[in-house]
């Protein structure tokens, strides 16, 4: 074992303060990271406050992790020391089901470890995320990250960007598909980015003209306005694929309206209930409606690629660690185009401070 | 134009009664049917009544029909008098949109004609359904019925039949899908006996273990019922594909957890709106919940040649003509196994018995 320095929440109520705790060495197939930024994810906010009531104190949040490899075990043949990589929200899954072996490991189905708010696997010590100096992360669940990437934009890639990539890749959106994204937040600026990169047709989805704007800067075709009920109309039965982002409960038949025979609108954003969806929204045209979670380890080392190939990067905002309990306050008045990310630099000197 | 006997209704809360109106002569590409045998489809109760809010009156219900091919226009080549036909939920669509050129016609981008409670096409000739003698409808939308089929059994094929086969096929299920069949009507009965000749592991899950037992009566390999809390955790992401038959609003979450990863519930009774789901039943598992209705022309008979090669027919219970608004009655209460047909043999007594 040894000390690492971090931020953490010791309760609900609490803001994030300086906390010391120790990891584990590095194991054969371990890899230590350096952690240089990480990404502020807004499941960070709802877990740290116990928005979902299954939060574990003290917690560390943090899984957009990006950083430089310090040291790795002697079994570790896809990292060394001086490699840039990358940990996102998985740090173990049980590696023998049927997810596990088809490389979806977010699928797991004893389920999967998460990066924090989590217990080692079959160990009662907590994982601890990425608002931290350090990580060590068994090889298969770390991301080779090309040296050529602007490193502290790739850090939200390791949630926001393959919790969007993966259901764009699964139902093959890509030259001549007709894609919606709805809702732009950290989930939608990227899914907005990889359905262009992709070949796709975007038209951003949002109550917001101003967030409409925004949208086309970042690359999309057309803007929908979902309170302008004629413009709503006249979209009808106009899109294949609709990658729907908002994160809180909301009404999916007007959405559900706008998808082709045959068409699908995947959830990315929200896992709480949402409205009572008419039975005929879906059965006038053989429509789905499904769900996505992030993505495994091989498609989010696929999406990393890619990223650097085409040149995709998230729009951020940087902040030292100090901010952060400032950071949530934005979030929660959506104020932030598209993500916050921390400068891990800045750990010690918001040691010092606090 | 010449003259039909029917049974229709006059208004919301009338009793069907005899009803004497008029239908087209045929035409070049027209096929007059004999009709022998008509299905009551719980839609046929809803429509009569106004349950939907779009009734028009007078109607003369049914779209489960069966006869005998009496006249044929000059340019009619798939049937010839004497024939065994039959007729479904739709006599007519564009025939131009990207659905019907797909042979979907049921999903028309104008909306298809139905049988009853809609108008000609581009006309305000209403059109009138099965409770009758005769009926004249266009070669497309025209059933070819296999010689050897038993001809009373067949008619709810052309509602019940196609509407669990379409997504039993759309969605690939065969040997080795591992299939749950939601509820146990008119539906559900047929999508148990299709989903076996298919090849598939069939479960019916259902809220009574009566009806449990007359599904494996009816060929399936298992029963779950669905109000035990234990089973239904056990069953947890065991199933490939639900086909969910309840005709009313229901809570979609606890099937949703039947799934495996990637699984699909395709909804095929209800309209009306569901529960609300958890974005998380969806998520954690990529699952899709869609909807599937009835099918289209070349499908049915696809449909109706499958179901006579297997031997695939409907449980059914005759009545009279005169029996169906006890049928309705009857059909409020589920105290049906599983189909009511009319023998419109009876229609002519029971217009002197009125």
């Amino acid at each position: 074992m040894f000390v690492c320095q971090g931020f953490a929440a010791s309760a609900a109520d609490q803001p994030l303060k300086p906390f010391e705790f120790e990891r584990r060495d590095v194991g054969e197939h371990d890899v230590r990271i350096e952690i240089l930024y990480c990404g502020v994810c807004h499941s960070d906010l709802h877990q740290a406050r116990n928005d979902w009531s299954n939060s574990l104190y003290p917690m560390v949040p943090g899984h957009e992790i990006v950083g430089r490899v310090a040291e790795v075990g002697a079994a570790v043949t896809k990292l060394k020391a001086g490699d840039y990589a990358g940990v996102g929200c998985l740090v173990d899954s049980c590696r023998r089901c049927a997810a596990c072996e088809a490389d979806l490991e977010q699928y797991c189905e004893e389920g999967p470890t998460p990066t924090y708010n989590g217990r080692e696997r079959g160990k009662d010590a907590l994982t601890f995320g990425g608002y931290s100096d350090q990580i060590v992360v068994e090889e298969r669940f770390v991301v080779k990250v090309p040296e050529t990437m602007d490193l502290k934009a790739v850090a939200p890639l390791l949630c926001a960007g393959i919790t969007t990539y993966s259901p764009l890749r699964h139902w093959k959106v890509g030259p001549g598909s007709r894609v919606g994204v709805i809702g732009l937040g950290g989930l939608g600026h990227m899914g907005v980015k990889l359905a262009k990169a992709f070949g796709a047709h975007v038209t951003m989805i949002t109550t917001s003209p101003g967030k409409g704007e925004d949208a086309m800067k970042l690359g999309a075709d057309e803007v929908l306005i979902s309170t302008d009920e004629s413009a709503m109309g006249q979209a009808k039965a106009s899109f294949d694929f609709l990658l729907n982002t908002v994160p809180v409960g909301h009404d999916l038949n007007p959405y559900a309206a706008l998808l082709k025979l045959d068409g699908t609108m995947v959830l990315v954003g929200v896992l709480t209930p949402v409205e009572p969806l008419a039975g005929a929204s879906l059965i006038m045209g053989r429509r789905s409606v499904a769900g996505s979670a992030i993505g495994g380890l091989a498609e989010t080392q696929e999406m990393m690629d890619f990223c650097a190939e085409h040149g995709v990067l998230p729009d951020i905002e940087m902040i030292a660690m100090q901010d952060i309990n400032e950071a949530y306050e934005r979030l929660l008045k959506n104020d932030v185009r598209y993500r916050f990310v921390i400068d891990m630099a800045t750990l010690k000197e918001a040691a010092v401070a606090n």
